[in-house]
């Protein structure tokens, strides 16, 4: 088996084998080949990735801008609330657009690193994770709750009002969330049901708390000098880009192609003969077993989402910026994303029935609740297996 | 949407569509043509559905010897047991020769009810189905048991030696099941692996209970008139078949076929369409509902499992009880036993959860193993489904 990735950085072995895969790597997308090529052919390479870097370092300042606007970052400010125009959609959208240029700036970093300042790099790209990971957390809570009262409603039948989905407003720039008790109980109709409307106000109850303190966590770091150290730093980014003396005359694709190669042999150490054959139970295996969270059969699936990640971020830069997106890697990507949604919300459901003291019915709620998760893992693996197979043969 | 048909009696409307499946109803099988042409040309046609339940009746009174020989039915020999030569399991085996016989027999008294004397046929039909439901429950008990134990086995993770599946020993004629603590705890490594360990120690606790009471029912009704009565008319019909005065040059073959378009209509009003899209999440739908006990969405298949059945025996009797079993009526058949067994272990372990003053861990682990086996339930229909439709297609 080959060699697994526990970390992007790791440069997996060349000429791996691809025993679970029927395709070859695939070749650059079509859409991307004339644009690079003038460009790569017509102005010196750096200035390709020079021109990616400045686009993305420009849109994660505009975001921050609009997020200062809408009241993020700003705990004076802490009375924007959800609904209010300009508060906490505004500056949820104002973060998750940073986000997205903050990992695109990393990514590319990390992928096209020969062709950058070493030192500059190697700072940079810490600081960019930090803040990233800092500002997606209050994010994930709130995904996650909504996962997993979403599952409890479909679980204890239809069109029960015990658990309406919380709507998604707060995010970081909004003030505190509620944490009063807002799951309305259905009518006992058996200690089942009881067991679910308990199950979902205890989870709510949790990743409230979790939601909350991330939320804070979140404020702070915006306040920090941290995070105005790497907002300077992204500003002279903008403007120019530490190339190193190695950019001139040198190629983009071969790096970029190391990059697909990683997460390629990444895939090909995934089990997808298994995922590909449906009810396979795998996900499911030591649901009981002692300390089921985090699952260590998720991590190479983790992996690979973040390798295919990195991939997509060098495509980009290799089509300068306005690279089409390929539906095969979209679906891939989607599917990796549920099967990382799905994983933590097992392991949130299986976390909260160790709670000490709760009813049996609570804590049958929340078996049935962590294998619907784990099966939604697998289902996930399935349905990346089918999308990542989905390229050599014609669509149906 | 076609009407379902609670009980194989009811004859669905002709005619019905077929909206669910790509397939026509298959032709009768090849290996059967050859074998029922010659022998209903050449031999009155009455005499080839006489010839097949003489057999039946004679494999019943067979089985029957059998069973008193190695000590079933005689509760004064209830020392034999498992393990004994000529005890439990040659009981077993014959308990079971005694209800394949008699569903045979049923069936076919269903089947071509026209051709049979009335009186006779609708005096011994519920007699022979009340004698095989009875013999059958010892053995649904401990299947089930041992379901259910080797599921909490692969949740707890591999190799734990919390649930050895307790051997498949006891059967009607066999002694009382042991009922002692025969469950071996698994060393405490977390709460839930201990709420596994308790989950199956109870499980094991409350079917082998039911078992013990099945044991004994099964064991009064061997012992009864009214299985005597049954008995005595199996040995007459194993020499003489009633046969209506319709049956001097009736054809088989339109009963058999009307029993077929039984079994398709019912197919047809399954939704095989959400069953052929792997993970599709709708065995576990209602799982936290009040009563998931059992569940109103099983009944469709579990209609279509008996109607499979009685379209299998009428091909049995007009291949003159020798047809070769076909392999896609075998691999449908094998889905939705595992359907209905999965169905009612999913039940049995939402049962135990209602126990008063279980723990919370014993609980959680019910839960993950109801919603386990329910995606067994899932698993199953789409095996059912990947089967059934395998006809039309050339084999991958």
């Amino acid at each position: 088996m080959a060699q697994r990735h526990p970390d992007p950085t790791d440069v997996p072995t060349a000429g791996a084998s691809f025993p679970h895969l029927t395709t070859a790597p695939p070749p650059p997308a079509p859409q991307a080949a004339p644009k690079s090529d003038p460009e790569q052919g017509g102005t010196p390479v750096g200035d390709v990735l020079a021109g990616y870097l400045r686009a993305q370092a420009t849109e994660f300042l505009r975001a921050l801008r609009l997020h200062r606007e809408t009241g993020g970052g700003l705990p004076a400010r802490a009375g924007a609330r959800a609904g209010e125009p300009g508060g906490a959609s505004g500056a949820g959208d104002a973060a998750r657009a940073l986000r997205r240029a903050a990992r695109r700036i990393s990514g590319s970093l990390h992928t096209f690193r020969p062709l950058l300042d070493a030192d500059w790099s190697d700072e940079m790209r810490p600081e960019l994770a930090w803040l990233s990971g800092t500002l997606g957390l209050e994010h994930a809570c709130e995904a996650r709750l909504e996962r997993l009262l979403l599952a409890l409603q479909r679980l204890s039948g239809a069109g029960a009002a015990a658990f309406p989905p919380q709507p998604v407003s707060s995010a970081v720039g909004a003030g505190a969330p509620d944490t009063g008790p807002a799951v309305r109980t259905a009518p006992d109709r058996s200690n089942l049901t009881v067991g679910a409307a308990k199950a979902g106000a205890l989870l709510e109850r949790q990743l409230t708390l979790a939601r909350t303190r991330a939320h804070s966590t979140a404020l702070q770091a915006l306040g920090s000098a941290r995070f105005h150290a790497v907002a300077d730093q992204v500003a002279v980014l903008a403007s120019e880009v530490p190339l190193a003396p190695a950019a001139a005359g040198a190629d983009l694709r071969p790096l970029a192609t190391a990059a697909e190669e990683r997460l390629t042999d990444a895939i090909a150490a995934l089990p997808l003969v298994t995922a590909g054959h449906p009810y396979n139970a795998v996900a499911l295996v030591h649901g009981l077993a002692p300390d089921p969270s985090p699952h260590p059969q998720d991590a190479p699936w983790h992996q690979v989402r973040l390798l295919l990640r990195l991939h997509r971020y060098a495509r980009e830069a290799l089509g300068g910026g306005a690279d089409p997106v390929d539906v095969r890697l979209l679906a891939a990507g989607q599917a990796l994303n549920r099967h990382r949604d799905a994983s933590e919300a097992a392991a949130a459901a299986a976390q909260a029935a160790r709670t000490p003291r709760i009813a049996p019915a609570t804590a049958y709620a929340l078996g049935v609740l962590h294998a619907d998760q784990r099966h939604e893992v697998e289902a996930a693996r399935f349905a990346f297996q089918q999308s990542w197979l989905k390229r050599p043969v014609p669509a149906p």
